[in-house]
């Protein structure tokens, strides 16, 4: 299993792939993880198992996936990170390399996940944007969204906000900011008006941000009443949701580790 | 031919399509000439040919493309333009659309276009901008850039700046505006530093925007003195200008028409 636990901060255009996941033999290519695998394998020519923080759906992007690795190469973090950029396809990035001590899990030691979902606003869709974004035509009531947003913040069964369906699942989670926020993007060759939904929690359920993301947009569109949030949290039932926000305009975007075992030990 | 002349403002991402012009039979859903004919032929129910006002080559974007074309079928403007983007694939988009006079000529009647080159600077590339701007590592040095570009401005025989090998072809062009402008890009998930390079001329030769941008950004990297402008144009051969940089940064941004022939009848 290697004597040394690399930590990687990754990000990736989810565009070109199947998701986070390791997928069956045949289709080894289209998977972010299978990628990385098959890239490491190669660049410290030793096999590779990589674990990440979190299963991104296909589609979804990462600014900031964490992702950990064991190996025996010894070289130094600096030049493996260089050498594995050089290996790996354009719409993966290292942004990050450390070693940290061998307890090190990315999915296991995560305190904290932040996701983005990025939704634009307007009658034409920016041409360039359209694998990055969730376009809308018209801008929602974002004073709603903020109060509905407001009674998702704390510890709540999110059940009736996932795809899951393990009945005997613990579907409880914490969320710790809900920021919703219109931006104007420019400089991407022609000026986007946006809303950024920043979600911070200790944990996401299968779907969970897209639904929420879904369900937030639809208070805006005045299908729900905020305070319909509640009924719907209670409920524990998916179909009383709103919709699942399509995969595109979703962003893993920070994933925060406790400090002491941030602790690069090189 | 038909009796309406319609003006067309277009947007496309052309990291899909083989460049502008409609090519072989064979391969006509991969220009974006072609796919444009096609969708508005089955929408207007009538064989429609699209004129445009640059062949923009394989790969370069267009945010404000002008293109026109004949048609008998008797739609209002804004009906039109809606029928058709919702016909057309996501990566064109038709930004407006006016009725013009008979005479009014895309590429013929243009008075001035306006190109954008976009360089994006470091050491880790966005993944999310792989395919709309040119990276590079490191930071050019901006004020010889400005200084080459000043001795670019007027008119000029570019020869040696462009890939026409045509010798009895006139390469005499006039270039009015030349800004270099370092900007940092927002919003787009992580920030971005990057140059834009703003060009506009009453026309430029083929391949001329990217060997400019190319050999500008030589100058900015020491290859060249700013001065050495001088000398490669007075020489008229294209070795030894600079790179011809590659076509992901380059857009299309701006065609211009006397005010009298732009006037829209409807």
């Amino acid at each position: 299993m290697g004597n040394r636990n690399i930590k990687l901060i990754l990000a990736y255009d989810g565009s070109g792939y199947a998701g986070w996941q390791r997928l069956k033999e045949e289709d080894r290519k289209r998977s972010v993880q299978s990628v990385l695998e098959e890239t490491i394998s190669l660049v410290l020519q030793e096999e590779i198992k990589v674990t990440g923080s979190g299963r991104t759906d296909k589609g979804v992007h990462a600014t900031g996936q964490a992702a950990n690795f064991k190996c025996h190469k010894n070289i130094a973090p600096q030049k493996m990170l260089a050498a594995i950029n050089q290996a790996l396809p354009e719409d993966i990035r290292v942004i990050e390399l450390s070693e940290v001590p061998m307890d090190f899990h990315s999915r296991k030691s995560a305190a904290a996940k932040t996701y983005e979902y990025r939704f634009e606003i307007g009658e034409v869709p920016s041409v360039f944007l359209r694998k990055y974004v969730y376009a809308i035509p018209e801008e929602p009531d974002i004073p709603a969204m903020e109060k509905a947003a407001e009674l998702l913040m704390g510890t709540h069964d999110f059940r009736a906000f996932s795809s899951e369906k393990r009945e005997d699942y613990d579907t409880v989670r914490r969320i710790d900011k809900l920021l919703i926020e219109p931006v104007t993007v420019k400089g991407c060759q022609r000026e986007s008006k946006q809303i950024k939904l920043l979600i911070t929690g200790n944990g996401f359920l299968y779907n969970m941000v897209r639904i929420i993301a879904g369900t937030l947009l639809e208070v805006g569109q005045h299908k729900w009443e905020a305070e319909d949030i509640n009924r719907i949290l209670d409920s524990r039932r998916r179909e009383n949701a709103g919709i699942k926000a399509p995969p595109e305009g979703l962003y893993l975007r920070e994933v925060t580790f406790p400090v002491e075992i941030n602790f690069k030990i090189k």
